[in-house]
């Protein structure tokens, strides 16, 4: 193909992904240009319906799902969709999507807005923010694929335990995943992190190295037992298919990691968080996340249909705020993923602060009072239970 | 001197410093308690008031400008007053008092509480928080006298330019300083933040090293810039009578460092800041660092007095929390301070947070509009100015 022909089919490809519901707006506007777009994208539509993946989708079926047009170009995933890192970027792709779509129908009007980024360094991706909505004060899910070279700072961040060969200098990587945090007004319904990740680093020695991490973890300002028992046994038959004892030390790590060590207490009622996943097999690891990410909305989504109009005071609302400004401490000073968003030379740090909350609140040494609904959950924080 | 009569002597210093307001309150409860308190702190006064200190003074009168009693027993305090550890625990016992009761005066009605703290690896501290005041949102003037040994993690937090044989092993340390913010309530009067601290490591090699750290720094949300030159100007007095060059050299330091690397903008409009004085002996670090922390008050005080009735709507509110998020950003990602503090075994983590706001807040991608009062400011932010 000539190099005329390769740019013609490039910009085809990357024309081909405007959303209708921009190519409305602006049709009115824009006449010409737009009718160029909508002709290329239904050239591109008929030769890649052609296509059947392995979900029995087809690529139109498939981008129909997603929020907006993927972070590669479309043709490179369509024809690399093999390989892990593409296969990664449409499985986030999909998970976004789908996340959104139920937060828009739990929340009622408001939507989410679809912010894309490009990093000069390599990749992107994309930001799909709710604020300041009804049931939702601050909802985000973010995908990103990023590649090109890590400084030592950034490397030590992201060095999981027996990754080998990561010394002192700027190393090829590649990292695809999906990350969101949703804290929603009502203090009765927990917010809600989660993030599944794929990385590669090329080692010193020349030699590529990958592994899967990820986790989802609740954290509710006022206990409700049998919230969590759901919330855990959804994650607990997620990681069930996959090993029996995937779910007891993916729950206990996850107690270990997010603790806030200079409190004494945990930041919410756990979940599961794993780093590292490399057995026993890459295609095995990658279903393992892909169904930890697909128990993402089961776990939660009724947790927020149940609270989502419980009545609540300014008492509860305080609490909620200076539950949060822990959360702004975890985030700031021990997340392993903020530290190493904000290490990344060009990485967009509104994605990765996205994580904090609209509002937070630090009060001088509060406390609860004993026995209150506020010291329940206290206890829990300060002594993790098992929830299955 | 026998021990039953050094514990006696122990006890009737320790008694002697109970505050006169404490004991009228406690008086009527449990009255036979509390004559023995005054007969035991008359007598100690009629042997403490015969000293007379640099300053003209006698230890009745510097007692009572302190806000409570002094962390050493002021036994120690008083017969070691050469000994830099004390003089530096005495000056911050004064400026604690100063600055609180000028604070109380602004704020009007509400008075500072009192908190002290122990450490039981050695020293503590007294924590002065005035919460949820008409002027004050949230002020907090700490001082604390903290010794024992230090662990590798915090010796990397504190371990200053140019300090030497502080490896890998727990070393015997001294500190002593006194820490303060206040966040003020109304947008338009600006939070203020100072430290000033005196430390001592014991190296590898047993050689004793110590050296001074401070500054005194100013976040507006609103710029007035005769206001910022009247900081500016002020804190240049104070660094002009120790050397011409000093105020020049540690205005860059603060601007260097009280910078949010990944927003790319500072926490304020900065003011000085410095570490590892050592020179020219430490009679002169002291004076200097004594000069810094007397300019406190007449630094600030006059901007709050003419800003603290300025009216402000709705806007301005949530402009003011969002730069505090920012400053949230700054203490918990970046200050060398509070990193230090967390990761001192048995530190007082409600003394080290009281830096953050009452309330923060974060938007994402918040944006002022081109040309704004807030776009005033952030271009300052952007790019630090010479004030003086």
């Amino acid at each position: 193909m000539s190099r005329s022909m390769k740019t013609c089919f490039q910009t085809f490809y990357t024309l081909s992904v405007v959303r209708s519901k921009m190519v409305l707006q602006t049709f009115k506007n824009n006449r010409y240009k737009v009718l160029g777009v909508l002709i290329s994208g239904g050239l591109y539509s008929y030769v890649a319906d052609r296509k059947v993946y392995a979900t029995g989708q087809n690529l139109k079926d498939l981008r129909a799902g997603w929020m907006t047009d993927s972070i590669t170009d479309i043709k490179t995933l369509d024809e690399k969709s093999d390989d892990m890192r593409y296969r990664m970027e449409m499985m986030i792709l999909r998970i976004q999507g789908d996340v959104c779509r139920a937060l828009e129908h739990l929340e009622g009007e408001q939507k989410f807005l679809i912010d894309r980024w490009e990093r000069k360094e390599g990749g992107g991706g994309i930001s799909c923010v709710l604020q300041d909505g009804k049931v939702f004060e601050k909802a985000g899910v973010n995908i990103s694929v990023v590649h090109g070279k890590l400084p030592p700072g950034a490397i030590q961040q992201m060095k999981s335990r027996g990754k080998k060969n990561l010394d002192g200098k700027d190393l090829p990587f590649f990292a695809a995943g999906v990350s969101s945090v949703i804290h929603p007004r009502n203090p009765h319904v927990p917010t809600l992190h989660f993030n599944y990740r794929y990385f590669e680093v090329e080692s010193s020695d020349g030699s590529k190295q990958w592994w899967f991490g990820g986790g989802t973890d609740l954290t509710p300002y006022y206990l409700v037992e049998e919230d969590v028992k759901h919330f855990h046994s959804t994650l607990k038959s997620a990681c069930d298919k996959h090993g029996k004892d995937l779910y007891t030390k993916y729950k206990k790590w996850c107690d270990d990691y997010f603790y806030i060590k200079h409190r004494g207490e945990s930041r919410g009622v756990g979940g599961i968080f794993f780093d590292d996943v490399e057995d026993p097999s890459q295609e095995e690891a990658f279903r393992f996340v892909r169904s930890c990410a697909e128990s993402v909305l089961p776990s939660y989504a009724p947790i927020v249909r149940k609270h989502k109009s419980d009545t609540y005071g300014n008492a509860e609302r305080e609490w909620q705020l200076l539950r949060r400004g822990r959360y702004v401490e975890f985030n700031l000073i021990y997340d392993r993923g903020t530290k190493f968003g904000l290490y990344t030379p060009g990485a967009r740090y509104e994605s990765i602060l996205m994580s904090l909350p609209l509002t937070a609140r630090w009060e001088y040494c509060h406390k609860p009072s004993k026995g209150s609904k506020e010291d329940q959950l206290m206890e829990v924080l300060k002594s993790p239970r098992d929830w299955v």
